[in-house]
């Protein structure tokens, strides 16, 4: 995955002094780039009877979207509060200046179906953690989770350790 | 497309009374369904060399990030103001109440580049005529604009009558 990191535009500063933000916008740009990065999920995920990928907004549909194509598999978005059109159930996750609040069709998973969540960042692992909940809540077996880049000082991982988690690139 | 029209869910009164939202959640879920969507994608435009899929946030990435891949393209987001990290230009558009702004990176797109723009849903074609002026201030050139689904009644197609646009999905 070093071909696909060297991609990736880090921003200093963004979206506030001392953070240096990981910038895939550069990464999906470049065909080469989307290409093997959606192979590589592929491969990876392709003969472990996923019925549905759960993907979060927004960043999470650009990755899901593809995968879930890919692997034959439905997807299935978390959103905002207010964006879904029909009944939904609800979880709120921390910001890092207050809360925000994660909704999912109240239907949107059968009891038992296998599950893998994706998001583009794994940090401090609390939007995985919402969205752990809301499929659990609706009775959805959850068999992977995975992530494209990976802040392994910010030891999101150890809020997720009760599942497989893998994500592609780190720093 | 029938048998993917079948699969959208129509939902009564939202975002507000006398509206009928075409509910896209249940058609990607479905597996089959999803999978005949992109490869009709695929199909329409493979052989169109497309350099670049441009997409809008949301929905327009959950559609256009499987047709980057599957024609082999990049993928470039347009996003809500605030949310990408590097230097943006922006173009504002109106909605029911009021009006919102969309951005995309500034060296986003190089000049004379091919693009096709993506979105789910064209109603009075407002949201984008704003994609197509952050495409054409870069200087790419827009070869395809592709809807999911088309409201014809809204004569939004007449607002982008300048461009080839298609849609998979007519009420």
């Amino acid at each position: 995955m070093e071909d696909i990191k060297k991609l990736i535009r880090s921003i200093p500063n963004f979206p506030k002094e001392g953070i240096i933000f990981r910038d895939i916008t550069t990464l999906i740009k470049d065909k080469d780039g989307l290409k093997l990065l959606i192979e590589k999920l592929i491969e990876m995920y392709k003969d472990k009877n996923i019925d549905y990928v759960v993907g979060a907004e927004s960043r999470g549909f650009i990755f899901g979207a593809p995968l879930a194509y890919g692997i034959n598999a439905g997807f299935i978005p978390v959103r905002k509060q207010g964006k879904l059109p029909y009944k939904t159930i609800s979880e709120s996750y921390e910001l890092e200046y207050g809360e925000s609040i994660f909704e999912i069709h109240e239907d949107a998973i059968e009891k038992g179906k296998n599950i893998l969540i994706i998001d583009d960042l794994l940090a401090t692992g609390g939007t995985g953690e919402a969205v752990i909940k809301l499929v659990e809540r609706l009775g959805g077996i959850i068999k992977e989770i995975v992530f494209i880049i990976e802040l392994k000082d910010l030891n999101g991982r150890e809020k997720l350790s009760k599942y497989n988690v893998d994500s592609l690139i780190k720093y």
